[in-house]
């Protein structure tokens, strides 16, 4: 009954994910990025104009549509990423926003890849874009891997390193070798990591009008890596000017600098990261945790300065988007994440008799009015078997009504007397606690 | 570019909503409801088997899909409430789960609603329900109100009354009258506010073979109401008995009864209350904010013993719908919601000159290490423009660095040294504050 592509959760791994979730969005909140969500549906043509993607889109037909009836439901498919719909709700709300427009966006997407695949048709993203009028400060991109730095270091996870390139160094580099089918090149060079430098050398030559000589070049670049600026002598001694070129090094030596001051070690250039969406016009991330390299980017995005107009408004923007389903669904493959409990509830008032529910209901309000999750317990069992209920849970405390009310530890076995009006819980077991593996 | 019934809300907005949500979840957790989502699309086989919705559902097709080919892609659709999907989670999940199972679902439902009606066709439910294997106690249908009456209670809106009856009071009470087809007298009866009175009798009469004493005794139990137990002496005097009748009538008090304990004012029971879809079998729930009556329900749900089955297992289960955005369109609607910052951000860090934006980057962080959401100015402008940029968005502080850092109110004016070490702004500034009209 699991249909492929659609990851559905336990408690457990629920809870885990609405933790993960928690981080990320506190972290986006203390950088003022504001909470947007834009409507699952855009119409086919938004959807279609950007990139390559077009052919993993979910289209929607109401069932009792009139038979042949072709009306405006469908024209309309699920999105596919949030950076798309971003931009058009940027241009259709452009004289509601204040600009620089700082979002995050955290919401679930579908790509409607074949079955067989066996990749993900639904999954959850959570991005950050900032977003301006006619020109965006370069800072921007600088500060972007800073944030998803900070958002996952919070977490009981392999540490991250976020893999930076700029489109114009590629670019720049290309032409500046002589060649022109710029976008080809990249596409091949792109696939490095799935086929190899040897195809991607043969492939550079068959379809990309390149020289051996050239091929091998293309190949020296994508190799360069650095994690400061070093990457610019590398680049140098390749031998190839031109001025784009000379601007995608000054911008991606920004971005390793500023995250070497602020973020020693997580960011590093890696001059293979091309990404293959079409949109991107500068800096491009891509992240991978350190152990689980293989597993493939957790984290991408980049500048797009042709992404979003209307009429003679331009709206550059810059952005990344966490992965979550995909990061979580490697981490769980691996039973690389555990939670303590799989329910939020911290005390189980247990419960003598029926009669005495309304009471042990007010003991349950009282422990909440100050913030302790408590839940009744469902019959008035044996106390033994109310204690399992407890167990099976992982709810640390059992709470026994009487004339002096006690509450139990049942991992220690210590039981105290205690009032719902003044007991709390040690800090940690208030709620579930997330830990690494 | 809006497209009719699918709402998207302005970053302010978003804010408010975010923040209603924040609020209902830790409501649930507190009450011990574990978070869930279940994937977005159900194999319309699934959607199809519950119910009257059936007319509403999205079907998914694949662009790509090869021309004609019907594969497993065709049969799926998107959910169109949160309570099916659970159902058949729980039958999917029963061996991985601990019963009586209590959990939450905060999700977007879609529903193929032909565009001129002008209804919703995406919104989110916030909906709680507790279901255990072969027998539920009755004792959850009472605590479902107050879990609501809580969470809602907490909002800036206003105060929610929350609407109950019992199927079986209905039901038993139709049957003891000599009427036979009782489900199309409820689904007549149903109708009560849309058509009036003499309608409905007239229907009545006409589709559900009923007398006019018949009818005219329906109409008289439809319009008994009471905010305690005394609604059994109306019903009694109408002088119908019957076996259901007693036992809903039984239940009913309970779930009154119990409210009137915990949360007095909140529950009254309506017994014209019917609820159109087809799977309650007891305890039904609607919900109205006071002075928005005329808006309908905002939170629904109810008992079903039989809508999760497998083989020999049963899973009766009760819960509850928040209708976030029915509710919040409502109220949006009316000017009865308001934010005092359209950012997360507390503290605007002003920048003397781009040669500083590294220090100014690091008081940031400092102020965000402790909790306070805080972003540098994107552009060292004078400093007016500077505060001008906070006070567009509501940013009530803006630092400035100095050999002596200071900081301003930009509302009073106030301004004072400080350190990014140890300044902290007043508990009600930290974060947007959401107010009601």
């Amino acid at each position: 009954m699991p249909i492929s592509g659609f990851p559905e959760w336990l408690p457990a791994q629920r809870i885990i994910e609405q933790r993960v979730i928690d981080r990320i969005r506190s972290t986006f909140e203390l950088y003022g990025f504001a909470p947007l969500e834009t409507r699952s549906v855009e119409p086919l043509e938004t959807l279609l104009s950007k990139g390559e993607t077009s052919k993993e889109v979910y289209l929607l037909h109401r069932l009792q549509a009139e038979d042949g009836a072709v009306g405006q439901d469908d024209q309309l498919g699920l999105h596919f990423d949030l950076t798309v719909p971003f931009a058009r709700y940027v241009v259709e709300n452009a004289g509601k926003l204040v600009f620089p427009f700082r979002r995050y966006q955290i919401q679930k997407v579908w790509r409607g890849e074949r079955p067989q695949e066996g990749r993900y048709r639904e999954f959850l993203q959570a991005d950050i874009d900032v977003v301006n009028r006619d020109i965006l400060p370069f800072h921007y991109d600088t500060e972007m891997p800073l944030v998803i730095g900070d958002a996952l270091a919070g977490l009981p996870i392999p540490a991250a390193r976020i893999q930076v390139n700029n489109r114009k160094v590629c670019e720049g580099f290309y032409r500046g070798l002589g060649l022109s089918d710029t976008d080809q090149v990249l596409r091949t060079v792109d696939k490095l990591d799935k086929i190899g430098p040897a195809r991607v050398a043969e492939q550079l030559v068959g379809t990309a009008g390149a020289s051996e000589a050239q091929a091998a070049a293309c190949l020296d670049l994508a190799a360069i890596s650095a994690e400061d600026a070093s990457f610019v002598d590398a680049v140098r001694k390749l031998g190839v000017t031109d001025p784009l070129l000379d601007e995608g090094l000054e911008e991606l030596v920004r971005v390793v600098e500023t995250a070497r001051e602020h973020a020693p070690g997580l960011v590093v250039a890696e001059l293979k990261i091309a990404r293959g969406l079409d949109y991107y016009t500068g800096t491009v991330y891509e992240t991978q945790l350190r152990g689980y390299e293989r597993f493939g980017s957790v984290c991408s995005g980049g500048r797009y300065d042709n992404l979003a107009s209307s009429g003679k408004d331009r709206f550059p923007g810059v952005g990344i988007s966490i992965g979550v389903s995909r990061m979580l669904g490697v981490l769980f493959g691996q039973q690389a994440l555990s939670v303590s409990r799989s329910v939020p509830t911290c005390v189980l008032v247990a419960l003598p008799n029926e009669e005495q529910r309304a009471a042990c209901d007010r003991i349950a309000a009282a422990l909440r009015r100050r913030g302790i999750p408590a839940e009744v317990a469902p019959t008035a069992a044996k106390f033994g078997k109310q204690i399992q209920y407890a167990d099976r849970r992982g709810i640390p405390y059992v709470w026994f009504p009487g004339d002096q009310d006690e509450v139990k530890d049942i991992r220690s076995g210590a039981q105290e007397p205690a009032s719902a009006d003044s007991w709390a819980p040690p800090a940690e077991d208030l709620h579930p606690v997330v830990t690494g593996a």
